[in-house]
C-alpha cells in the first residue's frame, strides 16, 4: 500500500492541513480554523478529526497514514515541546504527542513554521534539487530557515534561521526599535512593512518628485511597482533595502554556504527585478566564494508549510 | 580489542598526528614534517608510514586501527577531493582516497582544518558535552567551523564556517583592503594582525599616551597586556576590536543559534579577560534568544586538529 503523510502548518487563524505521496504529490489541501479558547486545547483534536474525515472522503484507510509532521508559530523543542505560542495564546503544549496518540499512535515531527516552510520549498519548490538551502521570508516580518544536508538547524534555543533580527544597521544608528527591541533589524528595512517605512524616510528627506507621494496606501508593492517603472525614488529605496538583505546573505553565505537562497513572501512578488536587484548588490559582496550562492523565487507561496511538514514526516 | 583511531591535520610545514582511543584518550602525538617537494606527492606515503610506525612502537596491530581523519588546509570536497591547497602547492589530490589505500583499505574521512579544529573542540575542548558548537579561532587570520548536532557544516562550496571574511566595516568605509581582496572583513580588525592595525590607527587618530606607543613589536599580546594593565587606549582598541567581533557572533547566532562559542588562537590567550569583553557586548546584541550561547574559551590549542580529525573517523 503506498505510504500517506500529512502536514500541518499551524497558524493563528487557520491550520492548513495536506495529504502527500511520499514522493511529493499533493493529494489534497484545506484549512480548519485555529480554536484560540480554552488555552488552545481544541487545536489538536481538531487536526486529527480532520485529518481522519479527508482521509475518510478520499476512501483511504487510516492503515495508509505512515506520519504526520506540524509546523507551528514559535519555538519547539526537539521532543516536541512548545512553552508558549503568543498569537495562540497556548501554553505548555506538546502537539507531537497529542496528534500521534490522536492518529492512532503513528509517527509525529514538529517544527518552527519559518523551517518547515524552508524545507518545503526545498523538498518540491524554489529549491528543489537542492540540499543545502537558506530561504528567506519577506512578508509582514523577514523570517527564515537554514537546511543543511537535507535536514532543518533548528537552533538550540530554536532560533535557528531567524534572520530578520540580523541587527544591519549600527553603525549608522536607526532611531526606531524593532519589534525585538533592537534597532536596525534586517526586518525594519527589508520587510514589507520596512520597505514602507524606508520609502517613508526617503520622501521626507527628499525633494524627489515621485508617484509614491500619492500611492494610497503606501505599500511595498507600490514601491516595486514604482521603481520597476523608473519612478527614481522607488528605485532608490529598493536598492537600498535589497542591499541590505543581500548583505545579510552574504553574512549566512559565510556561516553555512548554501547553494541556493530562495526568497519568498509577499514583498518577493516583485519577482525577477527583485532577484536582480538583490543579486547585483550579492555578487560582489563575497570575493572568497568562487560561484556564490544562487538566488530564486519561492514557488510554493501559502503551501510550502504543509509540503515541509509533510516532508519533516517523511524523513522520521 | 579496541579500536585506534589515526587524526591527521596537515599544514604548511608539518603533518601533525595523533593515536586515540574511541572514547578519546589520547595514545601519543606527534609531527612530521610536509614534504613539499614533487608536487607533494610524498605527502600520502610520509603520513601513512608514519602511522605504521607508531603503531608497531606502541605495539598495537595494524588491524587495530578502524580508521583515519585528515584535515587539510583549503576547501575539500565530500569525497575527499581537493583541487587546489595553495601553501603546499598541491592539486588535484584525494588524501582520503590515497590513505585509505595506504592504511589497508580502512575508512578515510577529510575536512578542511578549521572544520575539525571545531569539531575536536566540540569533543574533548571548550565545547565538550555540546553539539552545536561554533569555533572561531583569533590567529594570524580568523577561521571558523560550525557543528550542528554533532557534525561539521561543511558548506556547498567547502566554506562553511569562513566567518573571517563576513565584512562587518561597511558603512565606516575601510580603506585597507583584506587579503580577500573586500573591504572591513573581520579578520581585518580581530585577529592578531588586525588588532596591530587597529591599534597603530588609534594611535595615529590620538594623542592619549599609551605604553603601546613604545612597544617593539607591537603585537595583539601587547594590546591585551597593556588593556589588562589599565592602559586606556589599548582597553579602547581591544573593545573595539571584541566588539566588531561580537556583532559577528550575533550574527552567527542568528543563523545557527549555537549552544556555545569557543573561542581559540593566539588572540585568545587573552583569556578571561578577551571573553568578558566580547561577553559585554555580545549579550545585549540579541534580545530574541532568552539565554544566549555560551562563550568559552578553546583548550585543545595546537591538538584540536587532530582531535577533530580522529573524531571524524570515529563518526565513520
Amino acid at each position: 500500500m503506498n505510504e500517506i503523510y500529512a502536514g500541518v502548518d499551524l497558524g493563528g487563524t487557520t491550520a492548513k492541513i495536506g495529504l502527500f505521496k511520499k514522493e511529493g504529490f499533493l493529494i489534497r489541501k484545506w484549512e480548519i480554523p485555529t480554536r484560540k479558547e480554552d488555552g488552545g486545547k481544541h487545536v489538536s483534536p481538531d487536526i486529527a478529526a480532520s485529518i481522519r474525515k479527508a482521509m475518510a472522503e478520499e476512501g483511504i484507510p487510516m492503515e495508509a497514514l505512515a506520519g504526520a509532521g506540524i509546523g507551528v508559530p514559535g519555538p519547539i523543542l526537539p521532543d516536541g515541546y512548545v512553552e508558549i505560542i503568543v498569537n495562540i495564546g497556548m501554553r505548555d503544549w506538546n502537539p507531537v504527542k497529542e496528534l500521534s496518540e490522536l492518529l492512532g499512535g503513528i509517527p509525529v515531527k514538529g517544527a518552527n513554521d519559518a523551517n518547515i516552510a524552508a524545507l518545503g520549498e526545498m523538498w518540491q519548490g524554489g529549491g528543489k534539487g537542492h540540499k543545502d538551502v537558506v530561504a528567506i521570508t519577506l512578508g509582514t516580518g523577514v523570517g527564515g530557515g537554514v537546511i543543511v544536508d537535507g535536514h532543518i538547524v533548528p537552533g538550540s534555543h530554536g532560533m535557528g534561521g531567524e534572520v530578520g533580527h540580523m541587527v544591519m544597521d549600527w553603525q549608522w544608528p536607526e532611531p526606531e526599535a524593532c519589534n525585538c527591541g533592537n534597532y536596525g533589524c534586517l526586518e525594519q528595512i527589508a520587510s514589507a512593512t520596512g520597505i514602507v517605512r524606508i520609502a517613508r524616510r526617503f520622501m521626507r528627506k527628499q525633494d524627489t518628485p515621485s508617484v509614491l507621494r500619492k500611492a494610497d496606501p503606501l505599500t511595498a508593492k507600490a514601491v516595486f511597482d514604482a521603481a520597476k517603472a523608473g519612478d527614481e525614488l522607488a528605485e532608490q529605496v529598493a536598492d537600498y533595502c535589497m542591499m541590505y538583505l543581500a548583505r545579510a546573505l552574504s553574512y549566512i553565505s559565510q556561516v553555512v554556504d548554501p547553494e541556493i537562497f530562495v526568497i519568498g513572501g509577499g514583498v518577493a512578488k516583485a519577482g525577477d527585478y527583485l532577484l536582480e536587484l538583490v543579486r547585483k548588490h550579492f555578487e560582489p559582496m563575497i570575493t572568497l566564494i568562487r560561484g556564490n550562492a544562487q538566488l530564486a523565487l519561492a514557488t510554493l507561496g501559502n503551501d510550502a508549510g504543509i509540503y515541509g511538514a509533510a516532508k519533516l514526516a517523511i524523513d522520521g
